[in-house]
């Protein structure tokens, strides 16, 4: 048996960042920028006015106050987006909106609120022949200088930086319709047992159907990379052999069931055959027969992790050892989800072979601490507990007893899953 | 001036549940579900075997031991998936694999370890005909009932859960090809402003491409909706509402610039001659101009966000504000992304016009204690001081200075983002 790093360690051993794929802007939310973006632009391109104002000379403002008032003849206008064609010149000043570049020979912006403009707008005056200034304004007032976000050349965003929303937004700022990207992963998916059956068709006596695959998948896609299910093999070499043929095209097979000691565990038995078997025990509950290895397929090595065949060991695993791999493949960080310290609700018991222990839970927060409460029966076979569970415990091996109030690690599933 | 609560409700008031719609289990993940889910199926459906062993008569296992084996005659082997045709007998014992149903007569599991079933292997004896078993067992030994997870009849999800990997397995152990599952809202939106151009054009003097429409729409899909861009509107009354009228079909509808107070901010103009005006103001910064109304189109009444123009300004009052109204329309509990307490590494200032203050932070982890430090210059232009940061403060009205050392709020905007 070995332990949970040693076997996260020998997986992430057999796993590379993927190539670069170049995607258009939307769809590459959630990727790995695979080059540094430089900008070509300045951003704002140009001075512009932070604030709806008068664009003036600052010297012009001197002294001025309510009581009072400068006047400046009013020579013209300017909205966002167009530049204004003449000059400020002394004595005189151009009405401006927000986001508009800043006239020539004007070095700051009054804001309205600082003129009479409120008044006279009341007044029904109609267009402006000349504006009464009520403040004196610095140098650069209200003013957004060019490329007081991005100077043209900066390093904007570097390799490795995983595109959220903001970063989306700064790459269409820089005028990027695309950007290269680590691509995602193909996962693919193979349930195995003669105890399958497919969604949708009808159980014999015995039979169950393949939730496996359905777990699995989901839990591939939510972590931003691609599924692709190979349905259901049979407990046969040949049987298994073949589908496992099919799902070489992708970067990584996972399969579950087949991996511990009965006769018709066969995966293991292929994988030795056709592959390479590196382990097939972790020391962690749920989930210590797991199978690790690897198929070839021409020149590419295509990393096989054979989970347990019981839906809670399999999902229990995949979070535990295979979502870092996949996490690694897509240029990210090969990280367990976030782990907490809360306070036990339950005595959790893990006599006999105390193994490192995930058990299913659920983790509530009173102010700035947090419970955990056991999602009742434990068995592996038992989905439900991990429908009901928003996190796992993380209870160390050797550990029999935990007492109830005593503190623990959890490792958190959700937050609140709002996205 | 309204609070950031008040606003937040009252666009609440505006949004309700959408309906529900039937879709294939894998797409619905990430839906809540419409229905409660009664289970037509025992999970298990029959008593089976935890272990790889023998089905047995616990009651023939009476005293035995490794110094006093007890011998029974094999009459036949069971795997998982085939109910084994006939009966254990006193006496005899079936040889039967992990997740195989107990024969008919049989009480109890003897697993592999507790019976020379090993040794036998390893002497390479073939097909059993008998066993010795080493130990007693009771009645029940290694069988896992029937209906033990789940009882035909039981209600197994009840209708607003979120569907998570577990609850997709779920479902698919109950043979579900399909849930029934709030719809994913339709979200328009639309960038307003004649200095916007589109990506792939070229820039004229002053002008800026359309950075909101790509950071709206990513954060849209990020939590689970579907972005329906518009484009940008130009700054008359005539374009916008042209726009707006295309927006209509969609569940809600955000424009990003023009409410403010200069002439060319039109969006309030459009809304209040086309629709209903509720507020314009909201005591946050960045983002305070702010316009929300509703849009009529037949019957149906389309809420309407007015963002501020600036990047940060739209972000910022996306993640405050409209986000829980899509996630209630989602079906989903109303929340802000979780919020945290960090020490503040640097000194935030918030003088002049102290409104609630969500500054852009980095937050890092020592430990149980988080810490924040600001991104920098925290211009609502400045969309580069949101890449950087995976958080925001959230600063009480009022509050002018928070002093190095402090305790303070955060709204983390991602953890690892994982996924």
């Amino acid at each position: 048996m070995i332990s949970v790093e040693e076997a996260r360690d020998r997986i992430l051993t057999y796993v590379a960042v993927l190539e670069a794929e170049e995607k258009p802007l939307l769809d590459a939310l959630g990727q790995v920028l695979a080059e540094d973006v430089y900008s070509a632009l300045d951003i704002p391109p140009m001075d512009n006015t932070a604030m709806d104002g008068y664009a003036l000379r600052a010297a012009d403002t001197r002294s001025a106050s309510r009581g009072n008032p400068l006047e400046l003849r009013v020579t013209g206008e300017a909205a966002a987006g167009y530049v204004y064609p003449g000059r400020v010149e002394p004595g005189t000043a151009v009405r401006i909106m927000t986001g508009a570049p800043i006239p020539v020979g004007a070095d700051a912006v009054v804001p309205f609120e600082e003129t009479d403009e409120m008044e006279r707008k009341h007044s029904g005056s109609g267009h402006l022949a000349s504006v009464r200034v009520y403040k004196e304004v610095e140098v650069g007032e209200s003013i957004r200088p060019a490329g007081g976000d991005v100077r043209a050349g900066d390093l904007v965003l570097t390799q490795d930086t995983v595109l959220r929303p903001s970063e989306i937004g700064v790459l269409a700022s820089l005028g990027r319709t695309s950007a290269r990207v680590i691509r995602r992963p193909v996962v693919a998916i193979l349930s195995t047992g003669d105890e399958l059956v497919e969604l949708g068709q009808p159980l014999g006596p015995g039979q169950i159907y393949d939730a496996n695959s359905y777990s699995l998948a989901a839990a591939v896609v939510r972590l931003g990379a691609i599924a692709r299910p190979l349905g259901i093999a049979r407990d046969t070499v040949e049987a298994l052999t073949a589908r496992i043929r099919e799902g070489l095209a992708a970067d990584i097979l996972l399969t579950s069931a087949g991996v511990s000691r009965g006769d018709y565990d066969i995966v293991k038995d292929v994988l030795a055959k056709e592959g390479e078997i590196a382990f097939w025990s972790v020391a962690m509950k749920p989930g210590k027969p797991l199978a690790f290895g690897c198929f070839y397929s021409g020149d590419r090595r295509i990393p096989h992790v054979g989970l347990p065949g019981n839906p809670v060991s399999a999902m229990v695993t995949f979070e535990v050892l295979v979502r870092q791999a996949i996490l690694r493949m897509m240029g990210k960080a090969p990280t367990w989800r976030p782990t907490i310290k809360a306070i036990a609700l339950d005595r959790i018991v893990n006599r006999h072979d105390p193994r490192r222990y995930f058990a299913r839970c659920v983790v509530t927060r009173e102010g700035e601490r947090y419970y955990a409460r056991l999602t009742g029966p434990q068995g592996s076979n038992i989905l439900t507990s991990m429908a009901r569970a928003n996190a796992l415990t993380d209870i160390p091996e050797g550990v029999e007893v935990v007492e109830q109030g005593e503190e623990i690690t959890v490792m958190m599933l959700d937050w609140s899953y709002g996205d």
